[in-house]
């Protein structure tokens, strides 16, 4: 491929040597002549000096000034993550991760009653139990298990080993990586007077809606009454757990292992750091950051609020609790030393004015 | 269903027109006529005042005075919480999750030595291995692989793709929910001098005994010797890991993402909040409470104890250390002041003195 | 077994009468008579004076001055852990967990391009998609999905319900506990000007090298490019998380419910505790210990440094901050106390000068 037909392709502005052939993707530290990288992230313009790559994505935001080097062709670009994922796409269509030779696997229990649209295709031991409705050109990779009375949109991709329960309503193009559990029951108990618990049905459902991604082994669980709902465009990170009654805003992310309790309403365009955590029965408002590992344990109404910590507090709040903690120690050994000026003083006065004189 | 006959069925006092007539299910908040719903959590007392449900459930002890509205029919209940349950029980029994027409589906393995009751279910691409049995009434749904020799109670439900490996006790009516993997491999190394590892064989099991559920994904870690055991009526949500050699007692319940350390006593009826995590070779008390995300580092023998942050701590302690941090900024100022004012005094009282007057 | 034979299997030293009989393994609190059980941690020593054993293992460097009891048989050996460890392998090699009659059982799909070595056994209802190539002698139980062009070594144990997604490399003698997915998509999406995302294709690939073991229901992403690499020797718990891009240095340890994010380089014998998590494109440098639930949030370069908190730091210092935090109450009341003398002070000074006298 021509560095002018990336240029053309990402409708970028192209600066170098335009008929350079590249003709593999690299990182732009592993780089070697031929390859084609980005550069988005500040962090890795260190290596713009010594990278051998043949051609690179920037953002046009980037200051590169005195960095370019001739030796290298430059695709400038809105935004060099975006243009290089769509590169990617074009060159990298998603490959046949299981290759079978009829649409519907001959190992495959499918219910006379559920229903396929046009090109859907059922891995080897599937289950497709009774009254499911899956949509066109989806994709359900071996191993899936689908109970009775779901729906699952059209495009859809469904990694191998994927269980989803009953009556759960899943949109079009969403994405369940492998071992992902979707409608599993709340964890919902009554309690008895010797301390034992009742389990409390858990009638309701998961609706997931367009364009979202739950990652491998992440978990969604179904509610009592009405709907666990994440809302379109929201995308999970492995080993993530939405409990009952939740409600996730639209294109709100969550990183690896963040866990979120029942009845919470997430706002949308949130974005949850890893291992996070949000307390039951609060509400986190719109664009809100949450830091990783924070532990969100009230309602945040202000939305663009960035919190962290445990509990989670404003940043700033929280940056000056930490720095009080470390900066301490000095401040107590100033305490001592105040108190003992004092005591010299109160001596010396004592002495000056005493009766005795 | 009028309700006067829920009124029966939950053996509750009725305050209001029994003759009403309730068709479906709802919460509070969204309920409108012709629902069903309850009242329990005080938080949603707001929703009294606009509800439109034609029935509330509501507990005995909770102070509705002037609140209850006369065209909503009020069931009173010593637990409305409980009695809820009671009624979607009866009104919806577990449904059929994989409709299929024999009790053993006819894709799925069954070693000739294995021992099934009288009313097992096993679903499509289940694996029974050699000498497993299964108690009464017990259902298996699709794609559990049971390992040889375990032993599973009467009227457990095995969600799909469940893995319980070798030897394993499980109890009466256990639930196993989808994904969860029961008596994987204790976390057992020796180190050698080059700082490689060797695996330490696990040859114990995992006991676990009646009326316990174990969320989706959730691992429970055999032992090397001995038994992990979780005792009746403990219940654990989902991405709960019990590691190896573990107790738990009866009755203690695990939010999700819980982590408990290898050989740790665990009392009975404890609570552990999501994402806590406990050290390895400690005892927790009977009754103790553990905060969302605390880390608990050291024994609590104390029961009733409740704890929180990290590390665990007595909770008021817990929640003084973090007031101190966020007011410990007031405080530097202070000292900063004592500090001028101390040094003005000294200046002050050498001048009066000085040797030079 | 005689008590000397097992001094000859471990090469230990024996002290006490080498006839005694020994057939059975248990833990030292639990032992009886005929039992043999091991003492490698001081915490321990208290079962000592009780334990009914009749053989204890124990290490050379514990001192038991006084302590050993004549009626027991003591094995004296450079590590008691891993003799017993050598010991238990002898005894209980690994067991056939689901027995089948021949090598490839007849319900599995297994492709006609896939190589499988000589001894190989594929359980039942397993998927070897296309191009995949499995070394000599390895086990792959029930359940287990291996998209296409995947290599895995020889003598690797694949436990049920394992997913491996396409072209991932893996070497000799890795152990996959049950449920985990190695090769799920990275997190990896650009952001549009509206908050919503696109997803970056994920073109690279999984390296896991010998000895490795990966727990159950963990997860390891693949990265966009090139390869996420966990070297030799490594041994990750149950729900860990390595992101895309990392690269985990070799003879490294995870305990459970660990979490690495992307681009992140760890560095060689590390051990992390459980729940803890390290930020995205930071590095770890070789031989760090990180505590338990710490959260590690940019790079600490110098090997052999021991972490703890949040966010981490040096142990000493997080430990001192915690202490800070405790014990700034009692320094709060001397401040306050400092005040009140000052202003007693300042009153007598301005008393004692005022003009007025």
């Amino acid at each position: 491929m021509k560095v002018r037909e990336i240029a053309k392709l990402l409708n970028g502005e192209l600066v170098g040597n335009a008929e350079l052939d590249v003709n593999k993707i690299a990182k732009i530290e592993d780089a070697g002549p031929g390859c084609v990288a980005f550069l988005a992230n500040p962090k890795y313009i260190k290596y713009l000096a010594t990278t051998q790559a043949s051609c690179l994505i920037v953002s046009r935001d980037q200051t590169l000034e005195g960095m370019m080097r001739p030796e290298i062709a430059f695709v400038i670009v809105a935004d060099a993550r975006v243009a290089f994922g769509w590169m990617m796409q074009h060159l990298n269509p998603l490959p046949e991760f299981f290759k079978q030779s009829t649409a519907v696997h001959p190992m495959a229990v499918v219910d006379p009653t559920a229903t396929l649209g046009i090109g859907v295709s059922i891995g080897a031991y599937c289950v497709i139990s009774a009254n499911v409705r899956i949509g066109d050109a989806t994709v359900v990779m071996p191993g899936v298990k689908i109970a009775t009375g779901t729906k699952l949109g059209a495009r859809c991709v469904v990694y191998p080993n994927v269980v989803i329960l009953n009556d759960c309503t899943i949109g079009d193009r969403v994405i369940l990586q492998s071992g992902c559990v979707i409608g599993t029951d709340g964890f919902g108990f009554s309690r008895n007077a010797d301390g034992s618990y009742n389990k409390l049905p858990h009638g309701g459902t998961v609706v997931i809606e367009d364009d979202v991604e739950i990652g491998s082994n992440s978990t969604i669980a179904r509610s009592a009454l009405g709907a666990t709902r994440i809302e379109k465009g929201c995308k999970l990170d492995c080993h993530v757990h939405i409990a009952h009654h939740c409600n996730i805003g639209e294109n709100t992310v969550f990183a690896a292992q963040v866990g979120v309790s029942g009845s919470t309403q997430i706002g949308k365009r949130c974005q949850f750091g890893g291992q996070s955590g949000v307390a039951g029965h609060v509400v986190v408002a719109d664009d809100m950051i949450i830091g990783a590992h924070a532990g969100v344990m009230k309602s945040f109404v202000e939305p663009h609020t960035t919190v962290s910590g445990f509990p989670a507090r404003n940043h700033v709040a929280a940056l000056r609790g930490q720095a009080n903690m470390m900066k301490a120690a000095a401040q107590f050994h100033e305490i001592k030393q105040l108190r003992a000026e004092l005591e010299t003083l109160k001596k010396q006065i004592s002495e000056k004015f005493s009766p005795r004189k």
